[in-house]
């Protein structure tokens, strides 16, 4: 691995790592923020998704976690949203190819060289993160928009891997959504069967452990309506009995000044599920 | 004015207006964070400076300032960093003309027509924002680099004017270092005689009020050595007996990292003297 970027942050560094990714088949890079609790032992690690067009840069810089972070004890890891480089394929919108992995692994071609971001993300990461860095194996998981569905599907597909899960804002039915439809459409195909196994509203009626979901949504976001739908993650968590906390935020849209409001709540969830 | 974005933050509101300043005479962007308690009641006004090549976005979405200004009931008011647009003179150096104001009144051609950033800030804004918005008279000033620069010189050029005062990694002699050096022969011309009215750390031995500086530095910035030096500030300060507080900070670097790690220290000393 190689560091890149290093900044004091809060009492802790946060730097920003370059390394070769097996799974992607491609250069990787990721933030990851010690806290100054990991200069005396190991702490528990929050893996944050970000969301469409986003690199590993927008949540370090703009949701103020450290802070939290720094309070808690936790390590904060965040990958890039998509496999990078000019061997990789892409497309030229800004809702498919790099910048726009959804967190799945691909199966159709030209994708499915590179685009494994789900097996990266679970696997290859913190296989990484615990070997390299005075990190627990006691993981949470968190995201917004396309990284909020990640982070619910992870959190679904992976029982036992994480002990919390959070999302901002999430594209909480994919399958029943435009970018979530394009998306899949290229990188699953068509056939609509396969796109249950990535799309958080069918997964919870099969989830074999009961792991709380903590869900953040603006009442004033520009997607709300046409794109994240959480009454479909409502309505599949009743009808499973699955335990969901949904809160809606007056007046508060899709940015990350809607994240940075509310962080604090969800590393302080992260940390009494990673800590306690 | 005219509003062109709006996203709730911490309770309050964080916009970005659009006007035409008469005192620069092109059209100039700010933000305005209203905290939650500016739905009851006026609140003062902490002025924000930023630094060589940002604009009025790059305080309001890294600084994570927000969240103080809550907490204390401050209105957040962030300038852009030199007059714009393409009317107005330019460089194509980073260092010099748009992105670089130095919040100074130009004399020079071709920038006098203009680079008014003084004047601006120090008249016109406050105005601006004590007519459109529901702030008090009580002003604090605070920036960052070339901001920090401009923080310093304000409050001392303009005594009874502003309650507070503090800066990061602020420039604090200009005269005697490469960025001032080049900035000042352009907008001042090469009579160094008119550079002390604009330099911090001649400006102490005048000042008529002994209004306390509050400087944080970062031991690891890259720019300290050549650019920032604030022992200058510290030996006028005590050659003229003004109060100065200034914490070296181990480790930290010239970027908005350090600021959003400090900036919550900053707030809750602006406060305790605009709301006191």
């Amino acid at each position: 691995m190689q560091r890149i970027e290093s900044h004091a942050s809060h009492g802790g560094i946060q730097d920003v790592w370059q390394h070769e990714s097996a799974v992607l088949d491609c250069t990787m890079r990721l933030g990851v923020y010690l806290p100054p609790q990991a200069q005396q032992g190991r702490c528990p690690v929050l893996y944050w998704l970000s969301g469409l067009t986003c690199s590993e840069q927008n949540f370090i810089t703009k949701a103020g976690a450290q802070r939290y972070a720094a309070e808690h004890g936790l390590i904060l890891v965040t990958p890039d949203t998509s496999p990078r480089g000019a061997d990789v394929a892409d497309a030229q919108a800004y809702d498919l190819g790099q910048g726009a992995g959804f967190y799945l692994n691909a199966t159709q071609a030209p994708w499915a060289a590179h685009y494994r971001m789900h097996d990266y993300v679970a696997q290859e990461l913190p296989a990484l993160i615990e070997a390299q860095f005075p990190a627990t194996d006691a993981r949470g998981i968190s995201g917004h928009s396309m990284g909020g569905h990640g982070a619910l599907v992870l959190a679904l597909r992976n029982p036992g891997r994480y002990r919390s899960v959070s999302a901002f804002a999430p594209i909480v039915a994919p399958s029943r959504v435009p970018w979530g439809e394009k998306a899949f459409a290229a990188y699953l195909g068509e056939d609509r069967a396969a796109w249950r196994e990535w799309d958080a509203s069918e997964l919870v009626a099969g989830a074999s452990e009961r792991l709380p979901l903590l869900v953040d949504q603006g009442e004033g976001d520009e997607f709300l309506a046409s794109q994240l739908q959480p009454e479909r993650l409502r309505a599949a968590c009743e009808a499973a009995g699955h335990p969901l906390r949904l809160r809606m935020r007056a007046g508060y849209d899709h940015s990350y000044y809607f994240i940075a409001s509310f962080i604090g709540e969800h590393v302080a969830h992260h940390a009494a599920a990673l800590r306690g």
